[in-house]
């Protein structure tokens, strides 16, 4: 028997599970990312935003429950490439003046991806009626682009905080 | 002998490479994507996509010579993910309503990384008085929002669309 066609409804479910996914990984990464942070601000930002996404998660769930389908991930290269990224970069950076900027350029790439798919699930919400969980999707994407514009004024201040040291050592 | 402490200077040179490394994976993939569309407008916004990615390639290059570096990419694990799973997609919805609609979303997460790089990147050029650099970079970042802003309006039609020919068809 041919399969159905595959509709919105089926790919809402799927960016649903990769979006699950990668919270998962997120929320795994970002303790790390506190540790490594030189900037006590930094540190601070990400274990907001630790809470924030485990918050985030429990909205998930709420919207897999919604759709009545078990809350399940399925594996997200995107957000898996991005980790990977940042992982480098704490490796390679382990130590250098640079360390903060180039954890808050990772932290920043990982907020980026998920404004792209939270503001994506949200459209598809509303126009599959599923108005519940259009609501729930938007009050994280609304989290989620807070959490880049604090980003980028610690970036500024990090970089600049790294310039005045740098001179006072010189 | 030690390696000096890595400043800012070397990283705004690596993400540099990984974004002309993304640029290039995304001129490969645009036509792919213009092809695979079902919408006319969504083919005719890949393709005025694919001659503005031409363009913002023309601009690294520039930067790149003003650094005194070669214009050269480094694999960025972050787009591959990314374009994978575009490529994905075309694949598991190939002619399902719903093809035009993944299209969508995996050009907004690939606008949406750039967005994050081209961001860090001019922050950086600023901090590094790279005041020309800056300003290419600044000028491609504008170029990017405007695209996934459009994309936005895109996703919309196309979803509405979808759901008439379906209610037509029934």
């Amino acid at each position: 028997m041919a399969k159905e066609p595959k509709q919105l409804d089926e790919l809402f479910h799927d960016t649903l599970k990769d979006i699950y996914y990668a919270e998962k990984k997120i929320l795994a990464a970002l303790p790390k990312m506190a540790k490594a942070a030189q900037s006590k601000d930094l540190t601070a930002a990400f274990n907001k935003h630790l809470r924030e996404t485990q918050g985030q998660v429990k909205r998930l769930d709420q919207v897999f429950k919604m759709l009545g389908k078990p809350a399940r991930g399925k594996p997200c290269e995107a957000i898996n490439g991005i980790t990977d990224e940042g992982a480098e970069i704490m490796k390679e950076f382990k130590g250098a003046p640079a360390l903060d900027a180039g954890l808050l350029a990772s932290a920043q790439a990982v907020e980026h991806y998920e404004i792209s798919r939270y503001g994506t699930l949200r459209t598809w919400a509303e126009e599959l009626g599923f108005d519940d969980a259009a609501q729930l999707l938007d009050a994280t994407l609304a989290e989620e682009k807070i959490t880049d514009k604090n980003l980028t004024a610690l970036a500024k201040s990090v970089i600049n905080l790294e310039a005045e040291t740098e001179e006072e050592d010189a």
